[in-house]
């Protein structure tokens, strides 16, 4: 049973997501990872939201660049949580798929995280992160990450004066 | 019969867009003129789009500030022209709603227009011009429109200088 | 026993944030709201984290404005959702809020949501999601809260008809 | 007889433009590309314009960067349809393009499409479905094509998770 | 006989633009202040530069808000030299005039200043100063000014530590 | 005779400003072209525009980029025309340097172009401009290159058709 | 004797940058307070920076909005540390000369803070925290000030919730 | 005894930042350059704050791209001078650094410096100007430095017309 989806807009997004799905991975979160469209698949979005929150999917993880809707689309259909990645795909650098995901109307709120593949993988965190609230073994493997993440500094600094 | 629908995402947005309704008003263009949100009520935007089209409506114009997922929603929906007000509602001044509006991904084109009130005049100039191309008085309106446009800086000229 | 907590970063924001309050209020979640800085106050800051999750608090709520740190500072201590409010406190238009509060390294994801009011009453939303995956009650809430915006946008429209 | 005109304001932009015709020759309409300039030729521009129009094109196409007034200049010269697609071409990562192009005064719009490429795509597809509105085969086509994009996804949602 | 021409795109600039005329003025400089539009009177716009270029008029001054194609199409029409002052007059600051007015294509350039009325005044301190080029007793002015501007800050300098 | 000064603010500006004195070489236009620093070389500058002034020299361009000063501490000492190319040369895509150098407080006005190698050929035909007030000949090269400019782009329309 | 000198570039920035003073005056800490431009007064600007540094300046503070030249003027005459205070003084928000400030080249830092009022009293604490690494009585201020920082937010905090 | 501290975000900022410790090298000055960060390892950051202060270090200088919280968490920590590198490390170009380290709040000052590599050197120029106060050989380098800064400019300059 999936506990989060990631939905994508566009395939051609894949790269910059994939960090998404191994982070989720290397938790042990179960996950759908899928390619589906605002505006070319509004359909098969909905139902897809529809058919995952029935199976108990708990997290909704949307990567989309440009204008945006995908997370929005998905945040109007559900009231599970919703997580926007904003993928940078235009010449703007990203600033569109940023505001287009995180300046949502009240009621109707997307967690936006980082633009690409850092945003990619704090999507990712925070979906554990709520599922951790009831799920003492994710929120220890949460803790021990910290520790990881700390000792990368550490490792990182000793080479660096080595 | 409606030629032309204008949604807007909140009433909030009235004093803003009202200028497109006076517009259609003033080239004697049957209009539909209401709040919709592509967040808060997807279902009745989409059956709105449905009614309205069934009955003829040509052009949809869409009024929508912050994360403007508005005029995207509709465009998914049908293929009918659909014109973007982005409106400025945030501290960003309108950033955010320019660029969720005007960068939607290749197929679902949303024609837009400059920000806030000369946008909202110009969507309606916008669909006026795309319904002119088969009503050859209405493209005669327009044409006029011009000659008033030019009148109106002739006499600011004359005025400043007198 | 608070199941959220909203800190701000200055007193002056109050006026942006109390929205969250509300909120959560009227979805009869008990929080604890306070003012407390990343850099005034970072012990405090650190404490009222430790304090509040030990007595159970699940959901951090970070409301700042210019260089945001204060979500930031509590996403480094804490694995439990913090959601982050950017608020527009210079002359940049809440810019340097949103970049700061939504451009987090990876482990360390801050769930940002809009600028200011509409961004506070989202905050609230996005909280209330989370805790309802694991509150039936609360979950129904939520979902006759959308029952609820549907209705507001109904109401305009007549309105705006009449 | 073309009736669609594509300008673009510099050689050097065909290769982001070209997806334009090509979206239009896969859909059957007949256009005129070409190159003119607002401030190189002004006067080619404006004959052009009156040429094409004569001959009964009726939507224009136009696409410049920098100070990108192309679209407004022809705006200014025919009450029949504008579209503009904005070009990155210089740092600026497209911003000065894409507000020349949107931020057009009170009767004179350009239906302003996405940056480059995809805009360019946007820009055919908002022409074809402008005569679409006199032209069921065409619109028929562009409702077929919907169905191809909706295809084009399930299929990259297949592959993803072969 | 106008040395320089103020032409402004809307009367509604007129406040933010009459410093510029006011500079001039007590520089003892002839010109011309008038409202003509790039897209409402392109063909007064014309006719005015070719006027007034005929009557000797040496320096052109545009004055345009939003997407401010004025100062490139008098710059279209004229190998003089024309300066541009971009108008803040929508909700984006004043950046949309100021890239549509600088970002001109190579060979027509606009003498690009400040936004706004430190633009107007400086619109007029530039045509100055290429008038002095062949005026020496403005060229004189000019340098007396420079002695004014040094004598106000020094005064400013007193008052601020009496 | 140097009748126009070309001053960049670092070597590694060259490749950029290249093609103002490329320009300026092919209409016959006498210029100085050297580096020197707003920062660096204070002194330098300022006795650089006193010595090119007191020899005839009518016209400065400064190119830099970052906070590029130049231009201004140019314009600071002479009543002479000052005109700025701003340099793209962080990683803001040249903002940086477009307002420190348009931005100029009244009285001292820097007259500016685009960005980089657009706005170096810019300031070539605006130089050009300016000393063609008084220079019959370079007046009529200027009108003639409008024909170049002009042949150009019909060359490249046939070519496209071709 | 004068250990920090505050230099405006224009009288119109007073209000903005009296907290500076304010900040230096509360610590004890004697300085000169004036009025300067970068452009309006090179010479005297020039000449404060010898005089004041030869009475034992330490610090040179600098305010300006626009094209913001003054701290990077003084930084070009002085190996003393210089503080920038961007000021926003257009419709641009401050980005101009937050950007003209900050970003200057290699040699010439400005020691760049916040916009307005918060970065004038930062300004005055970067100079204190720069004469303290001398001034043992100013560090121990410095440090009491930190307490009273706390403070000041556990009283918001206390009065908030009382 | 290292009279500055570098920190450094990540060990993926090393390229960019070392200049900086380049610069401190070529000026004698000794230095700690390490990684810590402000969210991976904020107990690390706050202890190495507090080692280097107490073994007398005078200056921190702080590194860091996105949310840069870094030096802010530093600045927060210590009264001694804090000096803060924007990194551009993301789609954005580098604003989500600058605004995150400059837009400090009040009595937390960071002086901020270019971002990239030019702020790495700056600020050690920055740090070098701070400790030259008290250190008058250190003083004479410096003025030495600007000496070598103007015959690089010269040396350029002779090159460029040999």
């Amino acid at each position: 049973m999936s506990r989060v989806a990631i939905f994508m807009g566009s395939i051609s997004d894949e790269e910059k997501v994939r960090p998404c799905a191994d982070v989720l991975s290397d938790l042990g979160i179960d996950y759908t990872f899928t390619v589906t469209s605002a505006h070319r698949t509004p359909e098969r979005t909905a139902r897809l939201v529809d058919e995952l929150e029935a199976k108990g999917c708990q997290v909704f993880i949307c990567a989309a660049g440009m204008a945006a809707h995908l997370a929005g689309a998905v945040a109007a259909k559900t009231t599970r949580p919703v997580i926007g990645i904003p993928i940078s795909a235009s010449a703007l650098g990203g600033m569109d798929a940023l505001l287009s995901t995180v300046q949502m109307p009240p009621g109707f709120p997307v967690a936006t995280v980082a633009l690409d593949k850092a945003g990619a993988r704090n999507a990712a965190w925070m979906a554990a992160q709520i599922l951790a609230l009831s799920d003492a073994e994710l929120a220890e493997k949460l803790r021990a990450a910290r520790e990881d993440f700390k000792a990368s500094v550490e490792r990182a600094a000793e080479k660096l004066n080595a």
